[in-house]
């Protein structure tokens, strides 16, 4: 699959340290993945990565955390859950900075570092060149330790799906069939799975997503379903769209022609080809059917849930075999909306369809 | 109850521009709960909060959330969801910097800033006036509307400590319990709700707290269940433990001894006394019964779900009226765990309690 991700890193760092606060760069040189699912904690601070120039990788750290970084990685902790009042993005920043030492330049993700990291930094007229573009860049092409942790996420993302199709029907409401599709998830994956979704029914899935409501199923409803759950630090992707009896001929018509927009799609997800071509593809389907749609073609996922390749008008971001992508055409009237998705990893000869769930309208 | 949070605010600013990027000050001062439940989103760059010495509040914040801020809060907006590729992180820190203009010094929570916005305004040579733990100490005393938050807030966290009790037998494992309680939490609040939780049973109460898990329930378990949600934009929170069947007399004397340190400490909730002497009220207790817990007694909540006053040994903290204070006193042997948990309004006379879970072991 090409160069490893840390010597990826490397080059971008160019001979400096490297230092990122990004979570889903930490993720992807540390292995690291902490709790996300209740928004900042006074017993944390995020962590942070440091790459050094002789391939070093080091992980700052909640001492509770350190557990999670994958082998050959360093930790350098802060006090984890205490009684005592600890400032710990303090005690972050102090590692962080005795990390990179005295340097003259680093190799930053400028927009992700901590404030007291920053700010210390150019206080020592230590000069940040940003490398936050490159390094999300460098991020696209998966190594093969990485495709089997999203075909795992996946799996999570298809068990919800199959829960959503199973428990959609009249006199449910959409918190109803979230709750099942949640708790098929969490049992699948044995555990709590942060989750990213959109769930709507009706005339609300014209509005493209949003989470459930208590709106109350009824006969002929269309669902829209989009679950992007997160397991061992990378996300998958999927969506669905399913109709209760027997729909009418244009939503129908419409379905069909989603279909074929992903597949054209799925077609082009081959090393050399243009995001942007695989984007005008896909939309082209779409409007020969006398449709639309008001967002991206697809996107790559990873250890975030939308970074490159995007696949949107004019992206000259060239395919490259090990990139993961979702793609997800759809048509949207003021009436109805519908959405079909498949994660598709791009190898050297076929793309590899990673996603299991049924698409079926 | 006091001065308004945004003369509090005001004063700690002192004649400067306040500036913080604490997601728990932004909804303060602002109202603004983003999403919070998958972590870092590329379409949006956390909110900040700039508080102008003439006392108008800003929030800077994606197109796409500007919604979600109070009356009589200006907004400036950075690109929400976009097909377009966009720099959010940059557009938001352009913002912050035009809001806080030429001034020579700014009143910052300085750990909470972007690394763009500390660099930049280090390059001006602006000083930076840390103000973090005073904004702090000053969310602890809430305004009434806070105080209705929280209680609705409270009102989800009940609703999922009875389904807790209620789905709690043997056979079922903790992730079936977990499924519904957060049903009847998101049923309950008409929507997803963001939730830090404690699900434990048997042996694994020892362990203090941990997420559900796979582990099937058995008679004469115990279950030990802390749950804390986010409502518009407040915290609750809630711990009890139950036991099913008859527990052994060991178990019904430690929860017994824990009972009685939350209504020790509950009876000193009241203003001037020192938040230290609560702390030394509930621990006595509880060693009295031959226990010990390695945690604190308990804490303030609001927009965060672990904020001052902190009850903690040794702290000289000063209660007053209209904070609010979760007290959490339990006991932990080799084998087994408990805990109880009351949220408490400290009022200028008897302290409220606004728990309304059921707390019986």
């Amino acid at each position: 699959m090409g160069v490893p991700r840390r010597e990826r890193a490397l080059r971008i760092a160019d001979g400096r340290s490297l230092l990122s606060g990004d979570l889903a760069t930490v993720t992807w040189l540390t292995g690291l993945a902490t709790d996300i699912e209740y928004g900042p904690n006074p017993f944390t601070t995020p962590p942070l990565v440091v790459l050094d120039p002789d391939g070093s990788v080091l992980a700052i750290t909640s001492e509770d955390d350190a557990g999670g970084v994958s082998e050959g990685v360093e930790s350098r902790t802060f006090t984890g859950f205490a009684v005592e009042d600890v400032d710990r993005p303090e005690a972050a920043a102090r590692l962080a900075l005795e990390a990179v030492g005295s340097a003259s330049a680093v190799s930053a993700d400028v927009s992700s570092l901590p404030g007291r990291v920053a700010a210390e930094l150019v206080r020592r007229g230590v000069e940040l060149v940003d490398v936050g573009p490159p390094l999300r860049a460098a991020r696209a092409a998966k190594d093969p330790d990485e495709v089997e942790a999203i075909r795992a996420s996946i799996s999570i993302a298809d068990a919800g799906q199959a829960a959503a199709r199973g428990s959609f029907g009249p006199g449910r409401s959409e918190l109803d069939v979230w709750a099942a599709v949640r708790a098929a998830m969490e049992s699948e994956a044995g555990g709590r799975v942060p989750l990213l979704a959109d769930l709507v029914t009706g005339d609300r899935t014209a509005e493209v997503g949003g989470p459930p409501s208590e709106r109350v199923i009824e006969d002929r409803d269309l669902l829209l379903v989009d679950l992007v759950p997160r397991l061992g630090g990378y996300w998958a992707d999927s969506c669905a769209t399913v109709a209760l009896g027997d729909p009418p001929e244009e939503v129908t018509r419409a379905h069909r022609a989603a279909t074929d927009a992903l597949q054209r799609g799925i077609d082009l997800l081959r090393p050399g080809v243009r995001a942007g071509d695989v984007d005008t593809a896909s939309r082209e389907t779409i409007e020969r059917a006398g449709g639309s749609y008001p967002h991206h073609t697809g996107h790559g996922l990873g250890t975030a849930f939308h970074e490159e390749p995007r696949i949107i008008p004019g992206s000259g971001r060239i395919l490259e075999p090990g990139m993961v992508v979702a793609l997800e055409p759809g048509i949207y009237t003021e009436d109805w909306g519908l959405r079909v998705e498949r994660v598709v990893l791009v190898t050297e000869d076929e793309p590899e369809i990673l996603s299991g769930h049924d698409l079926a309208l």
